[in-house]
């Protein structure tokens, strides 16, 4: 019969694991056992510790439900979040960087004709979006996706504000050259929540706990790797510090004021970017070691 | 300003968590994250697999509640529970080791004369456990507490029978010669539970989802290190491989069958355990690095 000692016991489970029927699930699991119990070792928690770490997992289960989701928000902020998006990044040097998908998106977002004002009854600075999608080849792409949302002028989302109703999102198209454009809220830099574990945890340290101002998008069109990304406004607080890690300096771009022109449209904030896209061909297929 | 790429996240993150207030844990959240950030580059996971470990820690701290600690579940599989128990434990070479606390402990178990039979109404086999509380120094140690408890003969605790009421549990305390017996039934070994995240992801997996038959102590006195140790019956089932790797060679013992007796004393088992305790003054201090 063999036992298992303390020098023993991180091979063993490494080898009870790697019994996964998935051949992935039989890589994965033996790397989480052997760097969780490289951290206890190096660590050295006490029963004690050991116990806070099981009830601070815990509680931060617990406090999801459908609408928040603190084990995102927990990745998030160890960086683990943006780590696995920078380490999945299928891009080549000229694409659109990736940045966090963050636990505000929802799988179906209304459409919106070209050209639409989302911030219908919103009373925040006025912004006009546009740009284009193209490949990294330069050539336009028709018919791409945009999946758009953004925290209001307040930084808050609708789900924050206790509603159901979708609110400074869309669903938009490119025309045939490539081109977007609608009208929003200036967005602003938000706090993560503060009142679950993960809140309690960064209070017990200097950590700034704000994100810069962002819109996100997901762009996707066949043929092409689908983009999840934010565009940051240049000068925004926050930008150095975001408490998620998000901010990529590709990322970063004017939100320029604009005057009210004699055609009567108001004095707002204008914005252009341009999203560039990977080929799904492009893809570097990185053996799985 | 300065932005984080892929290299720089880990020490960014790992600066960010050494601000913590408390000295500890300014110590270990950067080394979780450390370790966290080494497994995510080693393992590489895709975005979907990063999702499906948000999801997998979710439901289990979800499924956790006053009776049920899914996570403790977690860690014991993983070997984490028994590896920070081995890195704890203080004992001298001639002490009784400790092992994992498990998830069943109860606070306040009801008090038990020496000589009790625990087993009121249970139907299992009969058995009687004595023994002794000794110092390294082979000196009896009177008055030490016992906090005993153990499945019944159908490897069950009273939470799983939906039952609030305590039940093969109970401390005792030795007399001055530092002796201690009681009468209970037969341990058998158990199942961990299979019907949540644990237990799904060990249904993945070859590894066998049993414990051996054991009998949980906590063994207290004043001026000594409290222990926290199961003993098992020499020749149980699963001896060599506890799914939560808590079997150590020095608490396996024989549980010997006996004879009835012409006064009276029906057939029975019997098991003779001395417990060893390290005094607290032997611990050698471990400056903690
Ligand atoms: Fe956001
Ligand atoms: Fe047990």
């Amino acid at each position: 019969m063999s036992l298992t000692t303390e020098q023993e016991i991180t091979a063993e489970a490494m080898r009870r694991w790697s019994t996964a029927q998935d051949p992935r699930l039989a890589r994965l699991l033996p790397l989480l056992v052997k760097h969780l119990h490289a951290f206890a070792r190096e660590a050295r928690p006490s029963m004690a510790e050991w116990m806070a770490g099981i009830e601070f997992l815990t509680a931060t289960g617990r406090i999801c439900d459908d609408k928040r989701q603190e084990m995102i928000l927990l990745s998030d902020v160890l960086g683990l979040s943006m780590l696995t998006v920078m380490l999945n990044d299928p891009r080549t040097a000229d694409a659109t960087p990736s940045t966090v998908l963050g636990p505000f998106h929802i799988d179906a977002s209304p459409g919106a004709e070209r050209g639409s004002d989302l911030a219908d009854g919103i009373d925040g600075a006025r912004l006009h979006v546009r740009g284009s999608v193209r490949g990294i080849d330069g050539a336009p792409i028709g018919n791409a996706l945009l999946d758009f949302w953004q925290a209001d002028h307040e930084g808050f989302y609708e789900a924050q504000l206790g509603s159901e109703e979708a609110r400074l999102r869309a669903i938009l198209s490119t025309d045939e050259r490539g081109g977007f454009d609608f009208w929003t809220v200036m967005p602003r830099g938000y706090t993560i929540p503060l009142d679950g574990p993960v809140g309690d945890l960064i209070c017990r340290t200097t950590i700034s706990h704000y994100r810069p101002a962002h819109l996100h998008f997901i762009v996707s069109a066949p043929g092409y790797i689908p983009l999840v990304t934010h565009i940051f406004p240049s000068g925004a607080d926050y930008l150095d510090n975001d408490v998620v890690f998000g901010v990529r300096q590709e990322l970063i771009v004017p939100f320029e004021p604009v005057a009210a022109s004699p055609d009567g449209i108001g004095a707002h904030h204008e914005v252009q970017y341009d999203f560039v896209l990977t080929p799904a061909a492009e893809v570097a297929v990185q053996p799985r070691r």
